[in-house]
């Protein structure tokens, strides 16, 4: 598979997965997880953009650390996503206005015009997914994939069963 | 609240949650998610088990960063867990027969006497939640709550809303 192909699969996968759980480090070395909407799309990038508070704790986590990973859940349908990326702040106005949806005040009250209104772009450098047929635990699956930006994929060592 | 409270809220929040994903993190700083059964249960101690192959790549993670990240992800109810806390392998027979349940051949096909059958305990340090009384994603709320073993739960910091 090629890297569009694979982008093709991920993007697929996720589309229906509005809610996604973002990962980062913190300055002791633990790991924090928090529910965030990346209203089911990684875009044809192969970035993910989240909105975020410009101040919020996690934006100062990623500025120190910026490797994240962000895991899709789909329980119903067995179908689970990994995808380790680079996270970065992006305040840039056109971008926001391009994604700003008018439901987004729920979280933002100010709406878009709030300067503490900001983007997280992730940047995928890998990602590896579980998807079942069945819903049956018993049958999920894991076919991994590698999605490598800048570098070549390293399929051989990450095509593996690792469900156990 | 006390840590039982805590501890007793937080069972009651994955225990319809079988499968979690568990974040380690490389030599490299990636960090990476996969799917992992808790059978729906973190124990009276506060601890998380899993089986797991010992020789599997995250085992060989865990041991050189133990730091790990174990998310639960309800959609339907819009309830999420992530739960912050240390791994260690652990290969006592005694546990594994505790644990062990027959339909866990699908993933371990010479059984429970396979010397590769081993467990993962994550011991919780700290625990976020967000839980909603609603399915509509904009009344999503964050309660958090804050487990610590061994040291005072730090709930100043931690009670906030982190959806946006």
């Amino acid at each position: 598979m090629t890297r569009d192909d694979d982008l093709k699969k991920l993007r697929e996968l996720v589309k229906d997965i509005d809610f996604c759980m973002l990962t980062t480090t913190d300055e002791g070395g633990d790991l924090h997880s928090r529910p965030m909407s990346s209203n089911g799309d990684i875009d044809p990038n192969g970035d993910i953009w989240f909105f975020t508070n410009a101040s919020s704790l996690k934006v100062s986590e990623i500025e120190k650390l910026p490797k994240v990973n962000v895991s899709f859940a789909d329980p119903d349908n067995q179908r689970y996503v990994s995808v380790s990326g680079t996270a970065q702040l992006v305040r840039d106005k056109g971008k926001i206005d391009e994604l700003w949806r008018p439901e987004f005040t729920i979280w933002f009250p100010k709406g878009k015009e709030d300067p503490e209104v900001a983007l997280l772009r992730v940047s995928l450098e890998k990602a590896e997914y579980w998807d079942s047929p069945s819903s049956t635990i018993g049958y999920a699956l894991s076919f991994v994939s590698s999605l490598v930006t800048g570098k070549e994929p390293d399929m051989g060592e990450n095509r593996k069963v690792d469900l156990q």
